[in-house]
Parts: structure tokens; sequence; C-alpha cells
């Protein structure tokens, strides 16, 4: 029998932030926004991709000392719990024991190498550390830029690596009461914790959600709970249609994305953008929680620094992790090849 | 550059067919909708899942003569083409120049060995044969009957085996005009067809198009056009909520999958049901036909026969396959290995 697990959680949208805004600026705006959610009783919040700065891949940068502003530099013994950037959310988070997720670009020295990677992190308060790292799998854009007019340039390819983490879930500590640890599984006890342990996590990046691939592999490790940030352009000239029409196909496509990962995985999502004019740039809005049959239960209201705020019980994902998505029952991977032997198209022959 | 690749299509809904009516009155039907499509200008009609007989797997038959009532016979010498219940169907379709896709119950012998699959066939007119066979990949439901007073019965796993086909997708000569054919390609051009050659179609059944594996494996081969045909429940006792909730969260869920699938595969979709109360069973109706770009293009109004049409250009589906969903450039394989390597769920451990 499913016990209730649930949860007040929150994506905490951001307003735009401009090329010119100050760190420190946009750290406060955080630190409202953590406060303002445990006021509500919220104890996850998860923040946008690239919550930290702008998102300057839309920029051609060429000045590598002006691009090494953008990332937080990382290393085996550097985390971002101690960067001055991001050293004050955590002990805010810890301080309201909130469990705090953010997107930022990652710069990772090890040894002479060092790799940029667009990254999101899990800070679990009751663990008080970085429980799990994300780096984006699925980079859009090109890694030239197109230098023409009326072209908005999406350079993630110029700035950012492709993630070699895989899609890794966890469980975080301490969100549920009553979750069984290892220490509580005896003899006779059955191997799967159907949904008993300290809740099952994973992360996405803006357009990894467009992949069925990721939330699938999430699904296959038994998510309950997907965290996507994203950073959404709503209009780019070279595009058909007028900017408000063009705004509204990428919502739909945003909603139908995270809508179908959830409901074809039986898990809820928290899908957190950055929204608005940035940099002259439009960004989407449309923060959405989704429950595990694909139904959206809170949406953002504004374009502008926005808690949407639900509290979810996650034994809901049951029903359908038992039923028609009970994946060990109804998948058949013989016939799944393709999907890792060959990465691009390979068409049937042509007819004589 | 993109040429037009016009084509204008049908799903061919069906009302519900009792077990009460005999083979000829749903052959009657199937004609008159074959002739309606052709004098609206349709090439191509798409039939439901099962089209020939009522859905027998919401029953339990206990007579093996009883069920092999609702199969057609079919082996290496003996086609659907040849089938008392099936030829005049193909005969009408050649003589009107229309491709048909239909589904039904498929029992196979091969020497000793007698297996049933819930199939899918592609008649081509130009062709003059079945130029494709789909066998059902993700059966739902359960092979032993529950029995018990107010449940639904689903026991697609006990009258069917899945299909040994997987995905394979497959060009349809005469759709479009202007088509490349082999004998056409020159030392010099580009391997690709590029959307050149003749249209590139797949077939999914019913629960499959809940799955994002089918769709991805029919993307990964240029799909341009997928047909789904299927009987989905629209009520059942045993499930929350009123026979109303019940029913419009089954639309949902059908509509979902069927415009992500498409969407992220960059394909039309055409999808059609078997509709209405039938055994005294709700089907939802809902036939749809989805563009590339995810969007519902037209749908049926009536839980009865029904003709949904579109014009459609296979051209539009260039823009998101070179674009956003250019599987070559974004796909990151080396990350989707649980996919293949794993069928049900292995969690994370245990935390201490």
């Amino acid at each position: 029998m499913a016990t209730s697990r649930k949860l007040t959680v929150a994506a905490a949208q951001l307003g735009p932030i401009q090329l010119a805004t100050p760190r420190s600026e946009v750290l406060s705006r955080m630190l409202k926004l953590l406060d303002d959610a445990a006021s509500a009783g919220v104890r996850l919040v998860v923040l946008p991709e690239l919550a930290l700065t702008t998102f300057f891949p839309r920029h051609i940068i060429e000045d590598p000392a002006e691009v090494a502003k953008f990332y937080e530099v990382e290393s085996q013994e550097q985390t971002l719990l101690a960067s001055p950037n991001t050293k004050p959310l955590f002990e805010r988070a810890k301080s309201l024991c909130l469990d705090v997720s953010l997107g930022y670009a990652e710069r990772w020295t090890d040894g002479d190498k060092t790799t940029d990677y667009n990254t999101m992190v899990y800070y679990s308060a009751a663990a008080d550390k970085i429980l799990a790292k994300y780096r984006k799998v699925h980079l859009p854009g090109t890694k030239e830029p197109v230098r023409q007019p009326n072209v908005a340039e999406q350079l993630e390819k110029r700035y950012f690596t492709p993630g070699d983490l895989g899609f890794q879930a966890f469980r975080a500590p301490g969100l549920v009461s009553g979750a069984l640890k290892a220490k509580d599984i005896v003899a006779g006890q059955e191997a799967s914790s159907e949904g008993k342990g300290d809740p099952i996590l994973g992360m996405l990046l803006c357009n990894d959600r467009r992949w069925p691939e990721g939330w699938r592999c999430y699904g296959l490790q038994g998510a309950e709970l997907v965290l996507q940030g994203y950073n959404t352009r709503g209009y780019a000239p070279q595009n058909p249609g007028t900017p408000e029409e063009q705004e509204q196909l990428a919502v739909f496509h945003h909603r139908l994305s995270c809508q179908a990962g959830s409901y074809h995985n039986a898990c809820f999502s928290i899908n957190c953008g950055k929204a608005g004019y940035e940099d002259g740039g439009l960004l989407i809005a449309s923060s959405i929680i989704v429950a595990p049959g694909g139904k959206i239960i809170a949406e953002s209201k504004t374009s502008d620094d926005e808690l949407v705020i639900a509290t979810i019980d996650l034994a809901e994902c049951r029903f359908n992790k038992e039923g028609v998505f009970n994946l060990g029952k109804h998948r058949r991977v013989e016939h799944y090849n393709r999907i890792v032997e060959q990465t691009g198209v390979i068409e049937p022959p042509f007819l004589e």
C-alpha cells in the first residue's frame, strides 16, 4: 500500500539577468526567493539553468578573459560551496533547511586540463553538501557563429563541452518523513524500495527536456522527481512567425516536452526558467510543476522573479509506475538497438 | 532547398464493432470510407488497430475455436491479399489508387509453429502489394484475467505475442510526385536523400505510441510519417474518476503521446482509433493528424465511422530534422546504454 510521501517544492523562476547586472545583485534576488520559499513551507527550490549570469551563449565573445567571468572554477579541491558567488546561497539554504538545485557555467580543472560544462548541482541541507552534479548532455546551437544580420546566435556548442556524467539519478535524504534507509532494510523485505526509500531525483538542463532518452534513463532508475532548468529563446529573427507566434510556439513545445517526459516516466518534474528580455533577447517564462500523469499543477504568471509552489505527493508516481508504465513488464529492449548504435539518421534505401 | 512533397491523407476512424457484427458489415463500412476518401482526393487511408473485429482482448474466451475466429491466418504462402475478409478491401484500394494501412489479429503459421500477433500492414496501390508489416511490440494488460466484479479486463498479453519485427521504416512509392528513385542517384549526389526520395513511413499500434523508444527508432530512420492505429479504453471501473473524467484523461494522454512523438522526431503522424461503446466498453475517439511541430491539424468530431482528412507537405519535416532535432548533431549515444541494457527499473542504493 502506498504511503504518503508529501513534500512542498518550488520553481524559483528568475527574471532577466543583463550582461551588466552584478553577481551580488543576482545573489540577493536568489536569497530573497529562498527566504520566501521557506516562509511558504518549501523544502526544495529549483533555480534555472545559468542562474548566476546572463545567458551568455547568445553573444560572440572573443576575449578569453571576458569569457572566463561567466564560469565558476571548480576542481577536486575547490567546490561551489566555497565560491564567493554561491557560498552565501548554500549557507542560507542550510539555515532554512532547504535543498537547492541550480544551473551555472562550470570551468572544471583537473591538473593541466580545463573543460567547460553547462552544469546543474543539487545541494542537500540534510547532508550539507552537494549531493549530485549534472552536466548538460544535449547542447543545442552551433560552435561557429553565423555572424549575419538579423540572426540570433545560439553558441552553446562554442562555450561548453557535452556532459560526461550521463543521467545519474540520486536519492535526497530528509525530504520526506519516514523514508526507509539502508539500515532499515532487513532480511525478508523486498529488494526494491517501491517508493519507500528517500526520494529518487534526476536533473536535466533546457534542451535535454526535448530528448526522451534522458528522461527514460531517469525513469529506468525509478526517478520520482526530475528537476529541469532552462533559458529558452522566445524569438529569433531568422525563424518563421511573428514574435508573439514564436513565443507561443516555444511555450507549447516546452510544455509538451515536460508533460510527455513526466507522463512517460511516471514522475513529477519541476521545470524552472529564466524569463523576460535579457540583453535584448526574449526568454520564455512558463515555469511549471508537472504531475506524473502529465498535467501541469502550477505555472508561473509573470516573466520576473517568482516562486511557483506546489505540495506534491511522490506516492502518486506509483499508480503509473506499477501500471501502464511498468517498464519491466512492457519494454522490449531487443528492438531498441538503433537508439544506442547510431547517433544520426540512416534512411531506408531508395526504391528502384 | 526543400521542394514541396504534398499529399492528402486520412484517418478512417471506425465506430464500434460489436461481437455479433458480421465481418461483411465491417468490410462494407470500410469500402464506403475508401470510396469517400478517394472522392476527397485522399491517397493514403489509415484504419484502426484490430479494424476487422471487436477489441476481443477485453473478453475472457476459453474456447480455442471461438478465439480463432478473430484472427487472419497467414503464412509465407497465404497472404492477407487473398483472404476473403480483406481481399475486397485491397482490390478497392487498388482501383481507387489508394494506399491503405490497417490493423488486425494475425495468426502466423510457419510449419508446425503458430504465433499470434497484433499486426498492422501497409498496402501500396502503386506496388499492388503489402509493402510492410508491423507487429505490436508494447502489449499492454495482463496474460491472466483478473476475474473480479467491476474490473474491465485488458488481455492483450493473453492473445498476442510481442512483435518480432522491430520498428522497420519503409518507403512508399507513388505517394508524392517527383520523388527520387535509386536509379536517379548518380555519382556526386549526396548520400542522404534529405527528403528527396519516396516518403519514409513507420507504423505503431496503440500502446506503442506511449513509448518514446518506438518513435525514436523511426526517427533514426528519417521517418516523415508515422501511422498509428488504436483501440483505447475510455473507462474502467477499477480506475479512479468518473467515466467522464477518465475519458478526458485518456484523450489527454493519447494526444500528449502522439504530439510528443511527432514533435521529437519531426514527423507527421496519422493516429486512427476505433471509437464508441463496443460490447459495453467505451473506446475514445479523437483520431488525429499531427504535424512535425507537434500541433494537431485535424481531429475527428464523432465517435463513429468518420474520415479525418488533411493535406500535408512532408517537406515541413525538414525544418526541425535539420534544426533542433538534427539527431546526428545533438544525440550522445554514449549516455543512453540503460535504454537497451535494462528492461525494468534499477533504483539507486538506499542511503545510509
